[in-house]
């Protein structure tokens, strides 16, 4: 029996006796083994605590990037997506991606497992898994911004959550037919190498972005007659950088957490990926920065934030395997790609007001091909030992780089498949889109009855003021069943 | 002695050896029991820091959910309980909760480890309790946000870390008669089980916010004729999203850090407190969106914020004996209350700006009832290891629930007594309230001379513009002892 | 090898089996040597992690004391600093700092490790020294805010990061003539005692931070004639008051994490730095407030956000040498010299917007020289083992005291010196300052073209409303090498 504080005289004084009480049963001895359990089970808690950070991290960055008037409804938007993912990888999501099961032997989805717990659970590893499922289901968000219903919001990240974001897990982590674990099986002698998921995660979001942006259609205003594209500007670069701030500091737990351990000689692991990663996002910031500035005169703020974003993504994979230069290498592309994914978007007149899609896909798909041309034979230890294949670039030959471009095609054709069908069975039952009064005025007040800021906003909307009469400030009198007031905060 | 870093080649390459400068002394030899302790150590910190953290989380719902003439001292407030709770605490509170004396042996308060320091004191134990004590104090601001003097909450929040919230924490974590662990003193054969605090910190916080909120008085216009609830909306949704995700984040170190390490088996428990903490924030948070959905016909953002933090503080208590199952059942419960506890506030005419009340003490208390039903016998292991009886719902019959309302019933008659005592001695001293124009021109003129946003606000606020002549933008000649010129930010 | 997940039967239930997968090649053995190194290393990460958040912090902090129309300038400034420094100080800082080298033995700088990487790195150590490189460069730009260059900017965070804080890290934490660890060669039986960087970090950030303020001129409007000195308040508490618990919290990391690691019995001394930096952090925010309020009879909140801060740098020097008492009068005297600081550059009309400064530079100097009054004998062990002298106040001589004045001295002369030379150069080519035109209308218009809050500010401004035409709602057709249009957000 563990004492919850007993007084001074009976804790430990830093030399690690166990705490027992007097009368209480003597907690495990503990050895060597059981505590490098400890150690690992700490390192998959805490990293799983980062990942879930940037759940706040996300939110801020899709809030300060789109304008005042719906960011009640983004914010609302990124609270759920936590809340329903929780309970539907709880009970669907985790038993796909990673339960056994007797009459499953398709390497295509896992079995059983399903609304997790029990003694012999792995907690820990649960918390982990989930942390990511949130991650691939919150991308989404930003890319469909301003203008996609609350409910067809709802619908559409538990369905991510529960069952396409699980499935690919299962293909490339799990017992897949694209793991580079389960060796009996795959192509070559190896699989797709994602160290943290540039394709498993990121580009699974950034697909369903991609795919939600174009079905649910461009802003009203974003684009003109005559090729014009109008800026929308974000109303809060404050929340823009705090989040991408966040994101960064959660990226440790998301990519070196994803040694899933400290023991065994995964320390040194976690800390080279530590150091690739910041890498990374710094030349990734700086070369979009740069070329903005060439580009436009101006240092661009959003592009500068976005590249640290990219950098991130891009190293996702490889951060294991490749070298600190080669990560400033990865970074400078993924810079790159953040400033004319951009552009490319706009094209194709694609509306993503926060550049989810040359973040999470465009720099996705970089990362895991990167893989493939810069992973070192040396850094395959400990994680990929069995693998005789690395990067194409120093010395490694064409196979992984082929394994690279097998996962992202495959993971990318079923996403996108699944998207389709999912926005499409969104679009013709509960609808995508508000319609145009609600779009003007604001989601805001049109879908939470809620102004995000009260006070302060009025009048510098390009598309006009966005609030009604004072609908909001009266009250009405409380009687049984009778409607709520309106909450102030609680 | 060791290095601060002597250059690459002598540090540590990951194998563990220990860092030994040339002439310095070698540091302590490990052994298992040593490194337990250390890892041990490390989780409270680690812990610790997290609930630290919480306090920027508290600020910031606060701060959000009032209106901008207030944010400055709102925020002052928070910045203050915790300053001076940590004198307070290290003064006298951990002593009255922790401290071990001869003369002192009525289960009522320690005594001794004043001023805590010197060679044999626990440092990671006391940082851990601090942080608990600042969350305790932390939880009234809110709940009589707007319209109380500034020097009222200095008072208040140093008697409630000093006293209050010591002496309950020594009644059921220290050596006293509510203790699960003092198993020779307490009634029956098991005491209140309340694994990180509903009832020792949260409810502890909530009946001190409910007593304050009523004592205060509601804020001007909150309440009209007829029965009339008017809002008073929150300036900020972002700050109010944003510090429920900091809330939701520390709540991991406040839930699962209360295994007050990961040694001795401990390790498996702090996950699976991870994963039913996450269960019950996500259906605590869906319930209340769902249910003020129905109520209104909109999904109002901040009952599902609060609706995150009352899933919090529902499993606090049962976090580490409850099944995942039993933790989304909790969760249910916790958003049903969230909605129907403001409103029930409302019938009373209770003013509470930020939902302290539903919060942390309806919410508290469900959460300490909570143990009573489902804890699972399996699950009294190890913390609970000399307990016989266990949740009512799962087969344990009615003991342990009695137990719970037991220790819920006896610290809520402290903490409403001695808060009506101190609100009480506040009221006919410094003065409890400010006054009428002070809250109608807002606090942050009046007590701080200085507004939360001197550049955004202007005119939106349902009492109408609340700044004054400029007085803020002169200055004045410096000269020996003339009062200082208003500072910018330094 | 190890599996990324291979289903919940193959996955560690707690007790610490290795993660093995069926094919795979079997993880390193451990023993209590490897878990040694692997929980010294998962502190240098979260620790590292920690101080990186500290990013975010001094971000929020800056932004908020400054007003609206320079914000998006000095988010970028911040986002830039941490990325060229992770570049910077990768190539050249890091082997300036710590490299060893045949041909240098002048305890000057270190060489060798430039462009760190390969199979021998501690990733770690780097890991958790860049983050440290990152604050020293952060400081500066809060001081010379709303009036300097971006480019200018630019150089000089990378000279800082590259050059000059890295020399300095070698003289006291390296192999350098300051340093409390190379025994052989420092003054007298001890060097400077620093133990987490109020001297090597924060006051060579606060003399370049002096440097900068008075070479680029206080604000067009800051100082009047007669003395007069205008207050151009800060635009946003709640981005300071954030900005501050967010350093506060990441100061744990910054001084708990300095112990390099937790093995060898450090773990306790981790613990006792966490509580003397709470205890001095509280203490310096409560008398920064009340000396606030005697003079002014306002209770000041930017005063007393600095006072959490002069705190926090007035005991990183010592805390791991002086006791928690003595953590509180550290705290008192920061507090004090935090209000009277700014009253002292006012009085020679230097501009410190933010209070950089009195923060950082004075505390700076403040926390370096009570380590030689309060540090105990006892409190030597186990980082000074060697030293024979300590504190003047608790009987240990003046010795200790003597060598922290030559450390001060020494590190302030090197960094003026440079620091002139620095901005000297700056002056003469990219430039230093903007144009007073600029200046006027805002550096995130005339820099990036960008607002920070394109909705909210209007009019109320001391000098003005600072927004021009609505050039950028503007777009542009898209062809190809035309120029971009103005981005949303990505």
């Amino acid at each position: 029996m563990r004492v919850r504080y007993l007084g001074p005289a009976a804790v430990v004084m830093g030399g690690g006796a166990a705490l027992v009480a007097g009368t209480g049963v003597a907690a495990a001895e503990d050895t060597v083994e059981s505590l490098a359990g400890a150690i690992d089970i700490a390192w998959l808690l805490i990293a799983g605590i980062l990942v879930l950070f940037m759940q706040a991290g996300f939110g801020l960055v899709e809030s300060g990037f789109i304008r005042s008037k719906n960011v009640t409804n983004i914010l609302m938007k990124n609270a759920l997506d936590l809340s329903f993912g929780a309970i539907a990888y709880w009970a669907v999501g985790f038993g796909l991606a990673y339960g056994t099961t007797e009459f499953i032997d398709i390497r295509f989805f896992g079995g059983g497992s399903f609304f997790y717990g029990g003694e012999d659970a792995d907690y820990a590893g649960f918390f982990f898994q989930f942390a990511f499922a949130a991650t691939a289901a919150t991308i989404v968000s930003g890319a469909v911004a301003e203008r996609t219903k609350f409910a067809a919001y709802l619908v559409y990240t538990v369905v991510i959550t529960a069952v396409i974001y699980p499935v690919v897990t299962h293909w490339a982590w799990g017992d897949g037919f694209l793991s580079a674990y389960a060796s009996d099986i795959q192509f070559g002698d190896n699989g797709m190498i994602d160290f943290a998921g540039s394709t498993v995660v990121h580009s699974v979001g950034g697909w369903a972005a991609l795919v939600g942006a174009i079905m649910v259609g461009a802003r009203r205003g974003k684009f003109g007659p005559g090729g014009i594209v109008n800026a929308l500007p974000g109303h809060s670069m404050p929340l823009g950088f705090l989040g991408v701030m966040i994101l960064w500091i959660g990226w440790y737990g998301f990519n070196a957490g994803s040694t899933l351990g400290l023991s065994g000689g995964f320390a040194d692991l976690a800390a080279r990926v530590a150091v690739t990663t910041t890498l990374a996002a710094g030349a990734s910031a700086v070369t979009a920065m740069v070329i903005s500035r060439l580009r436009t005169g101006h240092s661009d703020l959003s592009l500068t934030l976005n590249g640290v974003l990219g950098g991130l993504v891009g190293i996702t994979a490889g951060c294991a395997t490749v070298e600190p230069w080669a990560a400033v290498v990865i970074g400078v592309v993924a810079g790159v790609i953040i400033v004319y994914g951009v552009e490319l978007l706009y094209r194709f007149q694609i509306d993503d007001p926060v550049g989810a899609v040359p973040v999470h896909l465009f720099n996705g798909i970089w990362g895991t091909l990167a893989v493939g041309l810069f992973t070192t034979q040396a850094n395959l230890a400990p994680n990929y030992a069995d693998s005789a294949s690395y990067g194409l670039l120093v010395g490694g030959g064409i196979d992984q780089f082929i394994y690279q471009v097998i996962g992202v095609v495959a993971v990318g054709a079923w996403t996108v498949v699944t998207s389709i069908i999912m926005f499409g069975i969104i679009k013709y039952t509960v609808g995508l889109r508000v319609d145009e009064s609600e779009e003007e005025s604001g989601l805001d007040v049109a879908e939470h009855a809620m102004e995000a800021y009260p006070e302060f906003t009025g009048g510098r909307d390009p598309f006009g003021p966005h609030f009604g009469a004072p609908a909001l400030q009266t009250g009405a009198p409380i009687a049984g069943g009778a409607p709520m007031p309106p909450a102030d905060a609680g």
